[in-house]
């Protein structure tokens, strides 16, 4: 055992008395405390874009259930704002692009700016919460490349997004120069959230179950690596990197060449299965499918258990495989947070 | 070589010239002939309600591509009907159930009537395409259980159908029961589309793609299989059964259980992996990216090669990995049939 926080720790890959636990989205819409907050900020984007509600609702779910690691509220829309695109959260919508990328002269209004300079409001809530948080570890992320693109192409979430994967098959280059574009900024807006203070990384590649797999090592996981690679040169070896992937099953052999520290899968895939495929020597995190909290604390115990598990405590980063829903009950999540807290390898 | 059909002969894993094609929906929104009939029509069921008009669409793309087979223009709905749902397709929407199962009493209202009375339509429209196709095979279909489950649940579609999910979770015993029930209907409306001249049938799992591997397993696995088997004995070892599922790139190993002559996979993993996991006994069908054509002719002629190649006209029946989509251009399904017409292993 180390004396290094128990993320972090199993981050590495080195053993703890048991899997650290945190949530994707955990500073979420679940939380009444964030609801109010929420309505005070009266529009989304402002609670990403004011330092002191992001520092607020990051640490209310660290306050409540004691998770082993925080992740910064915002949002992985933050960067296309800051590269120029106009991004709105309409009541009731999904986010929209107002001026998605559909042209070599829509590429050309899209900057790569100093982060800092872009969204200082990011940095200032990374620095503040370092502040706060004492040992528990801060998780900043971004967007994969491939992800990032998706929305500012297509414009709005989809269920095809067969605006942006056209663009992939039909206009390789201008599909090139736009996830080059974007893996510049994201490389500079993880490596800034470092310097802020943040203690672990993780890429978000949500979009990837769109793609074939020969499409996702060409666009997806290329610009990944390409993200990973220059984020490792910036931050040095001591920062975990997370890289997490939505409907990856089929991908298995391709996800052993992304060069993290841990890999996060959905929950479609069990997790002995994902560490055949990718050595014992990578940290894995996930991966609970999220509904089971919607059927109350007795289910969410006895699923909990499987995943914990499914790997005894070796090099995993309990998560679940996808964020957390808006109608969670609270008591779910107090029943995961225990169990993960009694279990023992 | 036989002189079987290729596409019947290509389902029982025969040698054929080359792979058979014919595309999931392809009578649907895409032809303007279609739309002529969908607008005269009026509303949505109306069409899968009145033989002439769905023998007319399912006939269409035969008439101007010259598909290896032809689908039965219906919907996965028509069982839901069948068995007393109230189902409305409302303008702009899609499919809606009324009168969603949440309760033991809900499932109560649910009967499982004789197909043939029920929707006397369904296999008045089989029995004209059977004399109208020649030699072209008729393809009959219903979702898998755990598919028009998932509708009947939730009473709508969804991205996370957790009401649906939380059901297997939480009240398990009515998940078995109602599945049960679903699967009774479906043996019998499969059998009866044989009975009327349909000489294949295609099962449709598509919201297996919602489940982890256990929950696969238990829930879609399980009742599919029973589906499947029960049909084997209705109507003998000759009628290829289709298991099509999306999203089971993580289940590999368990698609192996599933009692089908062919294997109908989506496009996010590559057909050699399947046929590794899978054996060379069984035949695939599949699986390029409907997005694909949306590039245009030259994109679809280079990808569907790929496709082709991948199993080297083994066993294969060339389909798209899910349905053809309604802004697809006409050009590009024409450039799409000649390669694989042209393709020679």
């Amino acid at each position: 055992m180390t004396d290094q926080p128990r993320f972090l720790a199993a981050c590495r890959g080195l053993p703890v008395d048991r899997p650290p636990v945190w949530l994707m989205r955990q500073a979420g819409r679940y939380l009444p405390e964030y609801q109010e907050v929420r309505a005070r900020a009266g529009d989304f984007l402002t609670l990403c874009h004011t330092a002191d509600m992001a520092i607020e609702v990051t640490l209310q779910p660290i306050r409540r259930f004691g998770f082993d690691a925080a992740i910064l509220f915002s949002d992985i829309l933050v960067p296309a704002e800051a590269m120029g695109a106009t991004v709105v959260f309409a009541a009731g919508e999904g986010p929209r692009i107002e001026d998605p990328v559909r042209s070599a002269r829509d590429l050309e209004r899209l900057r790569c700016p100093a982060p800092e300079e872009a969204c200082p409001y990011v940095f200032e809530a990374v620095r503040g919460l370092r502040r706060a948080l004492g040992d528990t570890p801060l998780v900043g992320f971004a967007a994969a490349p491939w992800t990032l693109m998706a929305y500012l192409v297509e414009g709005h979430a989809s269920r095809e997004f067969g605006v942006a994967k056209r663009m992939l098959l039909a206009e390789p280059d201008l599909a090139r120069a736009l996830l080059g574009k974007i893996a510049d900024y994201t490389v500079a807006h993880l490596a800034a959230q470092v310097r802020a203070g943040a203690q672990a990384l993780q890429l978000f590649d949500t979009w990837a179950e769109l793609l074939t797999p020969g499409d996702y090592a060409a666009w997806a996981l290329a610009y990944a690596r390409d993200v990973l690679q220059r984020v490792r040169e910036a931050v040095g070896p001591d920062v975990p990197l997370i890289y997490f992937s939505k409907g990856t099953a089929g991908h298995l052999q391709l996800l052993r060449e992304v060069p993290s520290d841990v890999v996060s899968v959905d929950w479609r895939i069990d997790l002995p299965t994902v560490r055949a495929a990718l050595g014992e020597g990578r940290a894995l995190q996930g991966n609970l499918d999220p509904i089971v909290l919607l059927a109350g604390p007795e289910v969410t115990r006895a699923r909990a258990r499987v995943v914990l598990d499914a790997l005894g405590g070796r090099a995993h980063v309990f998560n679940l495989g996808h964020g957390i829903l808006p109608t969670t009950p609270i008591a779910s999540v107090e029943a995961l947070v225990e169990t993960v807290r009694a279990w023992r390898p």
